[in-house]
């Protein structure tokens, strides 16, 4: 089972490299992390952008540019719909965002006659979390995308959770859906749909998983508290391996805390897609982003 | 200004003891609490309960029982609804929950006839946050009582919070609406409302308080991430005073992040009552307790 984070760098280098295409990579902070993804043993990169710009900007940071098979092209979309299509019909395995706005890759994405998001497909995000003094790493979804997720996107993202954990080596994962308090609140739909879901995974309607809600935050993640608060007979209360949050704002909340002061590191891709993308930003720490990649390696089939 | 919860104790013990109604003061929890408090120099305690027991904790716990009037009363409910009185009615200044449960002590504080809770009124739960690092308190709501504030509610969840900051001096507060991101997502109802409320800040409508939202929390509390994710023109971003969360899972995931794993104090109370409600769990730390009596003596009037 991996408990580090740097356990999925080196599980993805033990499959060997994967074929990675970036969407306009044109700048460093995604030349250095594709680089370093590179010599990590992790992937073998095609870079679409302005090939004389990559070629500048491997120079100034150090970066051998023979690593890369360059795509000349110098329009972000025109990049992002070429990577789209490459890995959509199998030429590479991976995706990756560059200098490219988020709002443009996703729409590159979702593009219909693309053919990386499925029709009626469910494009979502999970992170990986690794939190100083847990033993184990926690999966998370939804931070980032999903607003405010239906109860049949709720059933897909415990399918899209429980398949990010079972990479990780988890076999049956403990999936807790957060709500805000632990007893069922009939009025609260957190609550109430969280008591559904539970009630489902013990029918086995779920997959391989066992799921228990309405779980508050401390319950799901600490023994003492879902002690202290006598949550009897949930395998899943102090002991979660993924956290389904019941919307955005408790999600990013939740990653935000962990990242800002809970001295959390992070993995992150986005799911749903025919093969998993990555979606880091220039914020991201250098470790977060091969991480990341080394995610969506472990992930990709 | 007040910037460490110990100065909420010096501050109310500055402005002389307030009378104390406790609900069914049974447990050695509760009576130590009170004790502290009182020795303090914050209240002078009423305790409803029972009073051979009341008797028998204070023996084993090594308190004074002269300093509480004891009302003698061996019903739960009937212990919430006198103490309700009595403060409804001007005989004590601040109201405090026993070894009865919350959803009993809640119906007591609800109860029409009681007098405490106004009619049309909205009750709801401010916490004071003391996090490491941080040089500056930080007012929260609502992270227990309502699950989703309408878009009035979240209006009169602005005057609360500026009332708590208020009166820790803060002269002007910086109230940020968190959202899951910084841009404005119009299919985002956390969002759309955020943006609104910025605008009625703009305009004065709010009251002596300064506004801004959608804010992620990132941006709300860190400086670096308002400077990274280039909002500008904020007086919030990265320097608030209170947060309004658009909910109470993300409210509640923010709390307990902050106490289980950012190192954070709390102080917390029940408003939107005639009277400010103390409203302490068994599992909060003795200073929790302490710290949250301290903030309903300096909100009483």
């Amino acid at each position: 089972m991996i408990t580090k984070l740097s356990q999925i760098v080196e599980e993805a280098r033990r499959q060997g490299r994967k074929r990675l295409a970036v969407a306009y990579g044109n700048d460093a902070h995604t030349l250095k992390a594709v680089y370093e993804a590179y010599r990590e043993g992790l992937v073998e990169p095609t870079v679409f952008g302005d090939k004389a710009e990559v070629l500048r900007i491997c120079q100034a940071e150090g970066i051998d540019p023979t690593v890369f098979a360059v795509v000349d092209e110098k329009s972000d979309v025109r990049c992002v719909s070429m990577a789209v299509s490459l890995v959509a019909s199998g030429g590479a395995d991976v995706l990756m965002k560059g200098l490219v706005s988020t709002d443009k890759y996703m729409r590159g994405i979702l593009n219909k006659e693309a053919g990386l998001f499925p029709p009626k497909g469910t494009l979502s995000h999970v992170s990986v979390v690794e939190m100083p003094g847990r033993e184990k790493l926690l999966c998370i979804a939804d931070v980032a995308v999903i607003p405010l997720p239906d109860f049949k996107q709720k059933t897909v993202l415990i399918k899209y959770l429980s398949s990010i954990a079972s990479s990780l080596g988890i076999e049956k994962p403990k999936i807790a859906c957060i709500a805000p308090s632990e007893q069922v609140l009939p009025s609260v739909v957190s609550s109430t749909e969280a008591a559904i879901l539970a009630k489902m995974g013990d029918r086995g309607q779920l997959g391989n998983v066992t799921v228990d809600g309405p779980l508050s935050l401390d319950v799901a993640l600490y023994r003492e508290a879902a002690l202290e608060k006598k949550v009897q007979g949930s395998a899943v209360a102090g002991d979660a391996d993924c956290l389904l949050f019941p919307n955005i704002e408790s999600g990013n909340v939740f990653f935000k805390s962990a990242t800002h002061f809970g001295g959390a590191e992070i993995a992150a891709i986005v799911v749903g897609t025919k093969v998993p993308c990555v979606l880091t930003s220039r914020g991201d720490t250098p470790q977060t982003k091969l991480y990341s990649i080394a995610l969506a390696c472990l992930q990709s089939k």
